[in-house]
């Protein structure tokens, strides 16, 4: 009997989660009982990131696209509305071939985004890029996550804030990141006017899919705390806004300030325009916003206070909740309510992570070893992880950095850079890749102990991203951090986590922490710490430490000046003035 | 006319060298009016380097060849003989085909030879594996250059020197290598007294060599004082020798001490055996022995008080004459007429150089490079120097240490190791390499300046030896020692040396400084520093020196510490005892 043979009050009930990644759009249907994941389907976004020209609007369409300027990063909302249109339906589609699933039995839709991700709207949600007059303007489209052209915007936002002793920096790690939501704002207003004023909202994307599937505008409190700096009720003063640039004096008020929904609340009811978009039923539950690494938490399970998850790609996010309300040097944030309502939710990071290891494959590992992973019907990775698992800890003489993309937290130093100590003649290309994987647990165990030493506890560590597949790395980690290393037993968790949310708005379980119990998916400690290589991993923390602090903390700035003397002598032509400052 | 058809009277007078290096030995035929070099032949050693088994005597002719522990390396000086019978015939044979020439016209042979590479032998020079009873013994052989396995010998040596505050010690930077006489002979005695009891000479092959050719046993003034610690007209005390090993007291009386010779005069004359051997007329004169790099400095026309000679192969030996007598710190020696008669002879070196490269271009270079390389027909290290020569100075963002294999001056510590700094994503293959060619570079800068401050002078950086070809590395080092680079004008210059230090024996000229000046070769300020790059370096030199004494002079020892856990760890079987150790 199939379940679409089963009586219709045994029919069970399904929610949808739809994950809106960098490059793609991801729907997956699960069932509300006990999570299982019944189909799923994946769009790509037609546009994908635009950071060299503008290949949407009129010029584009007529063969001659805009040119973006440097650390620019866009995206076409009408990508988005594509993944409702053809993304859900297909998920529907294979949930119903898999296990004969109707879609009639659908009670709630949850969604998260990038972030922070933003669109510039009129007053009914209308993106400016979609107003005629302003469809070849960049500024006009969408701002995605990664879009760092508006450096120079936070770095006057961070010295205004401590010259202020202004008391939300610090809930920041001392840093807003030009990412955010006020340095992209500060960025549009200073450099296409005019479009800024014809912006009514100033829109997290994350609250934007929400608003097309609602019809309602809700500002999500995540993103509104991590990004939008709302703390304790209230955003940056008007006088704050006003030191930076007179004419944003009116920015929170008249384009950011919005009603805040709870994350797993209801923002509204799917509109009919939606439900014919996604073939879901109209009516049904619409979950507030989210973000993908805060979705990924109930995914895992792991909301619990204590509970750190960290999401490992190419970067590493680490979320994770607390009863606790602290300042922790060099975190990306602390918002009540920021993962699950009721408690305080934390983030930190790593900026660069499987990005390093995947640098080291790309560009230093020489054809013998590829070869033999070839023959050997390997990837290079799997093959450098096999390599390197032969070792004892401690074998290869290194210690490295893991600073190759910079340091999110605990330094939150962009102008930092890689360091690997110890080669000699006899180091292999297994050597310094095994150090790099643990310069990354390293930099985990550093981040988790500025969070016990400020006085929010952490007591597993919960992994889940694509690197979950490398199982050295994984037992690595809790060896170095001496944490029982969980993992997440799904690998579509922020997707999952938006259909959990989901589940919650539609009022199948009362919370998040609840829902989560019963629909996240972990394996408790599938690695616990070695307790003999845990000791060795602590002398070899104690020189990570010793050189983290020596590099990172001012004792020697040899990166900034080295990234310093790199800007200056790729000046274009170097005209004898910028020579003569080179060499002064 | 061929110079053979010339009358007698106009015949050009010839002298011979002969280098005899780690695997094989060259013979050079150079006319003495000019230097120029007629003929040449090599011939590679049959036992080469026995580094694993005695390959020689009795037990290997049965097929056991006896096996060695870690650290030997052992010659057989039948091969040295075979390169007189073989290499200098051929040599002769070459330039007589070539330019006509005859082996009549030869008046002087001299030689060169690795150093300290030491022969045990009997009354009458023998070496002990010649003698039945010891042939199977591996004390009886030639110990190379190499044979690093008396380091314990050499600590306790040290140590001795240190606390005994012997005068000597710091003549050679404060530290006597394990590579040195002393050390070698001490370790014979202790492992194997009976051979060392039969041995009624500890010869120098370079003076062993010698000794074949003229029937006479001389010491060159070189070795001993480089290795052999003769300063101020005397050797290490009984006192200090007992002081290390009772059995030991006697040995510079009973062992080494004998009658020195200084280099550039005749040892004797060739007798009829040896005629035979190489075909040269007996009755010549045969030049006092002398080591490869110090014959280098004459064959380069660099002998004057301030021409640093660097002969840059896998390592870098520096040499150089100075009127002043002082203690560098982390030099390796200075001896009295130890390059050439009336001067202080100074040496300093560097471990890793080509080697370094090497290593990078074996374990780190990507297929994708290689594979470019050889689409335009270069080798790897071709092609990465012509990408790195498209750098402006300063671009890569780099800053490495060139420590792969330890540092032999200033800081004399083998437990030292590699580092990188500055490497993001964006870092490439020819970045990297280009920051160990100029770590090299600054280490060399590291010398000069210890002999400038030590009030020893250095006016112009002549290069010999295999990395000459690569003219980015050449300007490198032009730029950042801010001094004229000249280049040897030969690519056998051991061997051409050897040749002049003939001539002089042979009285073709008064003495090595007169001769070099007409048969050496060298291109003065074949690269002048570019003042705008040189600039440019002084900025990076000062990041280098930062590092090198962070990590070098005893702020963080992080390199003996993971050298020590690297050896702790790979410890046999990791017994719980040395487990409990590691992990305390």
């Amino acid at each position: 009997m199939t379940l679409a043979e089963a009586p219709a009050e045994r029919r069970p009930e399904l929610v949808v989660g739809v994950d809106f990644g960098t490059l793609s759009g991801r729907a997956v249907v699960v069932r509300v009982s006990d999570g299982a994941e019944l189909g799923s389907a994946v769009h790509p976004y037609s546009h994908a990131v635009m950071d060299r020209a503008l290949t949407a609007g009129p010029a584009a369409l007529a063969g001659a696209p805009i040119e973006l300027p440097p650390e620019w990063a866009l995206q076409d909302p009408q990508d988005y509305l594509d993944v409702l249109r053809i993304a859900v339906p297909a998920a529907l589609e294979a949930a119903r071939a898999a296990h004969g699933v109707d879609a009639h039995d659908v009670i709630g839709v949850g969604t998260d985004f990038t972030a922070c991700t933003m669109v510039p709207t009129t007053a009914d949600g209308t993106p400016l890029c979609w107003v005629d007059r302003f469809a070849d303007r960049p500024h006009a489209y969408v701002k995605l996550w990664r879009h760092h052209a508006a450096q120079l915007q936070a770095d006057r936002i961070n010295t205004a804030a401590h010259a202020r002793h202004e008391s939300w920096i610090n809930r920041y790690g001392g840093l807003i990141s030009s990412e955010w939501e006020f340095a992209k704002g500060l960025q549009l207003l200073e450099e296409d006017p005019e479009v800024y004023a014809a912006m009514e909202h100033w829109v997290e994307a994350a609250d934007w899919i929400v608003w097309q599937l609602c019809g309602r505008y809700l500002r999500n409190a995540c993103t509104a705390g991590y990004k939008g700096i709302y703390q304790d009720g209230a955003y940056p003063s008007r006088d704050f806004l006003a030191a930076l640039n007179p004419d944003f004096a009116g920015f929170v008020a008249e384009k950011v300030e919005h009603e805040i929904g709870q994350l797993g609340q209801p923002a509204g009811m799917l509109t009919a325009q939606a439900a014919s978009w996604t073939g879901l039923p109209a009516g049904i539950a619409v979950a507030v916003g989210n973000v993908d690494a805060h979705t990924t938490a109930p995914a895992a399970n792991a909301v619990e206070p204590g509970q750190m998850v960290a999401i490992m790609g190419t970067s590493t996010c680490h979320v994770m909740n607390s009863t606790e309300l602290a300042e922790v040097p060099g975190m990306c944030g602390v918002v009540d309510g920021g993962l699950v309502d009721g408690l305080y939710g934390y983030e930190a990071g790593q900026s660069g992570v499987g990005d390093i290891f995947g640098w080291f494959v790309d560009t230093a590992v020489p054809a013998d070893v590829v070869a033999q992973a070839e023959t050997r019907g390997l990837g290079v990775h799997e093959y450098l992880t096999a390599l390197a698992a032969e070792q004892k800890v401690g074998e290869h003489g290194l210690i490295a950095l893991d600073w190759h993309s910079g340091n999110r937290s605990v330094l939150v130093d962009h102008e930092l850079s890689g360091v690997v100590v110890g080669q000699t003649l006899a180091t292999r290309p297994q050597d310094t890749y095994r150090a790099l994987l643990e310069a990354t647990a390293f930099g985990t165990r550093t981040i988790v102990e500025a969070f016990q030493r400020s006085g929010v506890p952490v007591t597993e560590l919960v992994v889940a991203g694509g690197l979950l597949k490398n199982r050295l790395l994984m037992q690595i980690y809790a060896d170095v951090t001496r944490l029982p290393l969980s993992t997440i037993g799904s690998d579509q968790g922020p997707a999952l986590g938006a259909a959990i949310h989901a589940a919650v708005a539609a009022g199948a379980y009362p919370d998040v922490r609840a829902a989560a119990q019963v629909m996240g998916k972990r394996t408790v400690a599938a690695y616990p710490p070695n307790e003999d290589d845990a000791r060795i991993y602590d002398q070899l923390f104690a020189e990570y430490t010793l050189l983290h602090d020596y590099f990172g903390r001012g004792a020697n700035d040899v990166m900034h000046r080295l990234k310093d003397l790199r800007r200056r002598v790729l000046t274009v032509g170097r005209p004898a003035a910028v020579l003569a400052e080179v060499t002064s």
